[in-house]
């Protein structure tokens, strides 16, 4: 499957799996709504193709991938909220709670949070008791306090004092910490899962897990960088934001060139290390082209 | 056990359970903080003597009723935020959001409900996967939109125009569907997943189901009734703030007396039950008289 194919493959399945009309519906409108706006889907394909690398069938990944992508809508509803980023549009349309009031978009986080797993239950039981245990294990992991919610806490906190050393980490360590967790974990969770599916072994879960690293820390500075040459339009979402609240981010920490720099070294290492691993995939290479291409960085930027 | 062996465990167990060191500490903080506030622990002692009735090992119980409890608490902390309960005391403790901030109060919620099958799938492998498996299962039925979040929507609707029959329900049933799902359903969880883990069949845990739907309503009418008749002091929280609001409550819709027959005679059929499905269960039978002596009934109470 290319890319785009994977995406109406987990568009349409999203609309499957996510039910409107069931008792109390505003709780399942809610979280229908903000997993099926228009989105890239970058997770759910990386759990797919990750899946197809190691020799699995895709359709076995399908659940688990669209799971994660109902993950990342969650992460998406509570980040927005008024006590969080406090965002009013996202993917181009009113945030979860403009559209169903604050209590709901909580509540509607929290659902998703049980009915992701849930559909990987549901839906994956030829996998067997021993792998759905495993894919559990590391949803788990990636979604809570040791994965994404990690990156969102320090995230929060570097709003406020980055410049003062907060955890007794510089701030060079400290958004490493924080895009680790907040960005790159979600990289993890499908590319490993995906793996997991196959059957890969413990090496190609650890090769697939670095490669993961790299994409996500690689995905969040071209979103900074993005947040500052982008318009709202392009983004769905109020750009600028970061800069005018004097964030941290790359691009706050080493300004717009030099992101540009360090995003172009990250993604060739991706490239390298695709060869390295002997992992054949035009969609991993599509989805690092098209990271460049967002961003307006060619295959010699910096050399 | 007795009752009160039941709850020393679960306590020494949740702290344990719990670590504090981790970076970035707030969240662990923030997640023990109510996790760990003194209770009743009706959740986690269903889910061991469940277990310890249909002949199981007691000690094979102790992380998912933990589990149980972390997820408890979760549903407590989001409970209290300003967008929902508004509540400032929690336990005679300053609720989280108080303590930590509304967005780590979020985020400590949002943890805790991957942390806590996460604490499951750690320290229960000796039950194997199927087990495991199925007790994931219960898991995210019970906690997600099917369940306690569930009765959390409905309730909030029926705040604000219960006397209008919301959801097309007149406000007896609509009482019910949430009582069903806010309070009987966290339950049904502990009794049902302590009946798995000790290998109980089908139809005992359709019994035992049967019995957690009843004391889940009968929990929810003293509490409703306690809102009335008790003090800050005994409570730990706000009281009264039901009638105020003029909230759909047991009191509300039947008044003080009919809702304490209500209760005595759904008690009596809890023992009824309990004889009948020839369950020998002393810390059970303790819990039922615990509600009685609470809101003042005697045995003969509406005889």
């Amino acid at each position: 499957m290319n890319l785009n194919e994977y995406i109406e493959l987990v568009n349409k399945k999203l609309d499957e799996f996510m039910p409107e009309d069931i008792f109390p519906q505003d709780i399942f409108k809610a979280m229908k709504y903000t997993v099926t706006l228009p989105g890239k889907r970058l997770r759910p394909v990386m759990c797919m193709e990750s899946c197809r690398i190691f020799g699995g069938n895709v359709e076995d990944a399908v659940p688990t991938a669209c799971a994660i992508e109902m993950l990342h809508a969650q992460t998406l509803i509570h980040d927005d909220l008024p006590c969080m980023d406090n965002d009013d549009f996202r993917r181009g349309k009113p945030t979860n709670h403009k559209v169903f009031g604050e209590a709901n978009a909580v509540l509607a986080g929290d659902a998703l949070l049980s009915f992701a797993p849930q559909i990987i239950l549901k839906n994956s039981k030829n996998l067997g008791s021993e792998k759905l245990v495993k894919i559990m294990e590391e949803y788990t992991q990636y979604a809570g306090a040791y994965g994404v919610i990690a990156g969102q806490v320090a995230d929060i906190e570097a709003e406020k004092n980055w410049k003062n050393n907060i955890f007794g980490l510089e701030p060079e360590k400290l958004l490493d910490f924080i895009h680790t967790h907040k960005t790159a974990d979600l990289f993890k969770l499908p590319l490993r899962t995906g793996a997991i599916i196959a059957g890969a072994g413990e090496q190609d879960l650890e090769k697939i897990t670095e490669l993961a690293q790299k994409l996500g820390v690689a995905f969040q500075i071209s979103d900074d960088i993005l947040d500052v040459i982008s318009t709202f339009e392009e983004m769905g979402k109020t750009i600028g934001k970061d800069q005018n609240a004097d964030k941290l981010t790359y691009v706050t920490l080493y300004g717009l060139e030099e992101s540009k720099c360090k995003l172009a070294c990250i993604l060739d290492k991706c490239c390298d290390m695709i060869n390295s691993f002997n992992i054949k995939s035009e969609v991993l290479l599509e989805i690092i082209s098209g990271i460049k291409k967002r961003v307006g960085i060619n295959d010699n930027h910096c050399k």
